[in-house]
């Protein structure tokens, strides 16, 4: 992060886990600030209905506002259990947000995975008429690969929109194709320009998912990430005029 | 390069020796083809009156129809021999230009050398009445240095810009402080806001120079390279619409 002048994070398990101590939190701040990062918000964390009250203690005890989220229940599909997406866990979010005041932003996944969440309209069908700060964290590779634009998505959902992962993709309803943001299919510069326009005000977050060759193992590749890193800040260097 | 999806190259001396033979610039260019890799001019390369003509038949060798050159003399600057401009070996250009039909493209330093092209604007006022083939590498970085805008630079001295260093400096007269390209004092939107408005056809070639911070041995870093590649990509999407 201080390489690429980065300094927001949404801070993952990987990151800070769920069982941490008031002092190990204390910590891992301390580290962000020496690195002059802040910590803005947790998640994607998966849970159910009679678990969320847990992830709102973290949230709280971890100090952020926001909660990236995949409120699921346990379904079958095509005769496999499956995580799937949950009205009745939003409900509990509903009173969960108000009694914490900690907005839950949830994650879509793509096509793919039709039963939890395949778009961020999907989520936003599901949590429009909750409290305000049940909304979105929109993953715009992953709406992208349902076919929906994702600047037209932004302007549609913003009021919802708490936070976004940002990324590249090769068009693919079937796999999750990751690209550094110069290549893949989608036009990032509306997207920025959708953001301009709905005068968002999140983070937007580099979702890292690796880019290997065929053949080749996957890893963290840092010029991937600088790249991509670089990229997006050019368009909003551009946006900003 | 291919890591990066960055198509041309400007041929250095460490690349393609100046006394490489036909076989080895076949083998060059084979390499370069087989990773998508066009070299598209040849330099940096600094000579006197008397050597052009192995420079233009290297290029012309090498199969280019760029060459970027420092055409200087010897002289005596504050009672230490220097490389100065000198105008009479951009005299003996403008003929091996005409006889060649291969432009030379004069790569201006920053105010630190006032004696050899602090500026593309003095380059300018040196060539201006010689064949239109001999102009120059604007070097947007030392250009900056001087005080100039670089974006002002390029509307007033487009018709003889035939090649460009990019990079991003902090602000200093005295010293060269490069910087990855998100960074530093230089607005590079508006750099390539005006090479859209001045129609600009050639290339931008990223000039890398190392960026260590205090203490550490300078060497190309990977991560700055593409943040810089990826930073100018975004801000072109941007220019593109």
């Amino acid at each position: 992060l201080k390489a690429l002048d980065v300094h927001y994070l949404c801070i993952k398990d990987f990151h800070l886990p769920f069982k941490a101590t008031a002092a190990d939190i204390r910590t891992f701040h301390q580290k962000c600030a020496d690195h002059g990062v802040t910590g803005y918000g947790v998640g994607p964390i998966y849970f159910k209905k009679d678990e969320a009250r847990r992830y709102f203690d973290y949230a709280k005890a971890v100090g952020v506002k926001v909660l990236v989220a995949v409120p699921y229940e346990d379904g079958v599909v095509n005769g496999k259990k499956q995580r799937c997406a949950s009205r009745a866990c939003c409900e509990a979010l509903d009173a969960l947000c108000r009694e914490y005041d900690i907005r839950v932003a949830i994650h879509n996944h793509g096509p793919d995975i039709p039963h939890c969440f395949p778009t961020g309209d999907s989520a936003f069908e599901m949590v429009k008429d909750l409290d305000p700060r049940v909304g979105l964290c929109l993953d715009i590779g992953h709406n992208f690969r349902a076919g929906l634009d994702p600047a037209d998505s932004i302007r549609k959902l913003h009021t919802r929109i708490f936070d976004m992962h940002v990324k590249n993709v090769t068009f693919d309803a079937k796999r999750n194709l990751a690209r550094p943001m110069p290549r893949g299919d989608m036009n990032l510069w509306s997207v920025v320009q959708a953001l301009c326009e709905v005068g968002y005000t999140g983070c937007c977050s580099l979702e890292y998912e690796s880019f290997p060759a065929k053949g080749v193992k996957p890893g963290v590749k840092l010029g991937d990430v600088a790249e991509s890193v670089g990229y997006f800040k050019g368009l909003m260097k551009a946006a900003e005029g």
